[in-house]
């Protein structure tokens, strides 16, 4: 599973940062969160693939969020995409993408789905869940987290062998299911190792930081979060709606993650050195995001 | 006057070329024709302003010649600008608009009128008139040209000096009129150089070589010309509703145009050599786009 970074601007694109997108690539299928103008062209640099699995979630309905659909799906239907896409987003998502289909006058090579998002559970498979929070930002806005189902343990095969479990019961232990053999049962703990729990990546999109958040993303593995301004721009972040790098730290550290990505940067700044300095204040695991980074989750 | 190229490719973006974008830039003042995505980020780095007086001209409603829109307008407004714009384009650009404004919750620093296009002349001002004339592709599609009204020659002082003419009445002289000074006639032509003939430039969009186009476009200075493919894809230039070089070089040729370049390459082709080989077969002053290309019109 990697995070691959495709766009770190906030509101207005620089000659380095593009705008927001975010991507989760997991077993060959891509988790797109937002897809602001021009993702298109950072999604082709990343090689990522334009027939893959693939569910978009956009935070909320700014044009540095979500202009960059019609490239997306424009160029993946000349690209003769025949992988249905999902489309998730709050109230006007649905108009938005229907309308300008229409108006644009394209056609698409695939089916696209569109759900209007509500808080809660928004998505579910064999392997993850994803759910949505409301963000505080000038129109309604949510933060995502996904989170990967546990795994159970590792079989052992030597284990299995030494109690004489023949291999057609193996898949039952694998379940959780206990045995018999010979009238001599072995439980799933016998044969499996640690139990191997799934990962949770939470994305901010644009917020301030809440309560509500903090509880949201507790725990997560990988905090994505919005770190538009330094704290000289304090009252600007709470005016606008967005967060402080040193913000977005404090509520990473008291919603005890474990690694925290800074990223959505004012194009007021040559760097992100400031922001990378005052979290760091705050919390040791920070890392500032920028095009193209990938980022290995184990 | 100069043009600059703020994106030649055509339907998909590749890493060295953006969607469709060119600008003309005259005395101050910036004429846009067609605004694929992420035209705001060539706009940025070729630095021409944006507070500029701006006028917009999209040739058709497919997204990858109006997309950019809304990053242009978002960012100039988030830039405070407060030049009133206008934009032209054909029937549906006023819904496509307007909807997205709204469906994308932006306010603008500035006021936008949207004018629907038909054939014929668009605009007219002291200074420059632009004409649109119907071209040949998948969706209603406009070419434009731009062209320059004519200047009366430079006023020849040491002329007007030793005719003992007042300077009072100069401006006469200049404005084509006769003046009598002490009974003595004095017409323009004996204190006036010759007529300077104002530029003419010509903007394809999207379309199929036509004999209408080739009579619009006659006697241009420069001529910005759809070339999407080469030779060897003429079938697929004939079921797109494009041109080859091929095709533009010789309507170039027979509407007599001084200069031709050639933009809009497909995203196939690695570079526009063969384009320019193939165009510069049939007509000599052949120049291929590429982003950020600036190019003075003397």
């Amino acid at each position: 599973m990697k995070l691959v970074f495709l766009g770190t601007s906030a509101a207005q694109p620089t000659a380095r940062r593009a705008l927001s997108c975010t991507c989760l690539e997991r077993n060959g299928e891509i988790f797109v969160f937002d897809a602001g103008e021009a993702a298109q062209v950072s999604y082709m640099k990343a090689g990522l693939g334009w027939n893959k699995k693939m569910r978009i979630f956009i935070t909320h309905m700014h044009g540095d969020h979500c202009v960059g659909l019609f490239g997306l799906l424009q160029t993946m239907s000349m690209r003769k995409r025949t992988e249905p896409l999902e489309i998730f987003g709050p109230a006007g998502i649905d108009e938005f993408v229907a309308a300008n289909t229409r108006m644009l006058n394209f056609g698409l090579s695939f089916p696209v789905m569109i759900s209007v998002v509500s808080e809660g559970r928004i998505y579910e498979d064999g392997e993850v869940v994803i759910d949505a929070c409301r963000a505080n930002h000038k129109v309604t806005a949510f933060s995502y987290r996904i989170i990967e189902k546990d795994r159970p343990g590792r079989f052992d095969v030597k284990k299995a062998g030494a109690l004489d479990i023949p291999k057609v019961l193996w898949s039952r232990l694998q379940n959780g299911e206990e045995v018999v053999v010979n009238g001599k049962k072995t439980s799933p703990g016998e044969v499996l190792g640690e139990r191997r729990p799934g990962k949770k990546i939470g994305i901010s999109g644009d917020t301030a930081p809440t309560e509500s958040l903090k509880e949201f993303f507790a725990g997560c593995d990988i905090l994505v979060f919005d770190a538009t301004f330094l704290d000289s721009e304090e009252s600007k972040a709470q005016e606008t709606l967005h967060s402080t790098a040193r913000q977005a730290a404090m509520l990473a550290k008291k919603a005890g993650v474990k690694s925290l990505v800074l990223t959505h940067f004012s194009s007021r700044y040559k760097d992100e050195s400031g922001h990378l300095r005052e979290a760091r204040e705050v919390f040791d695991s920070v890392t500032a995001a920028r095009d193209l980074l990938e980022m290995e989750i184990r």
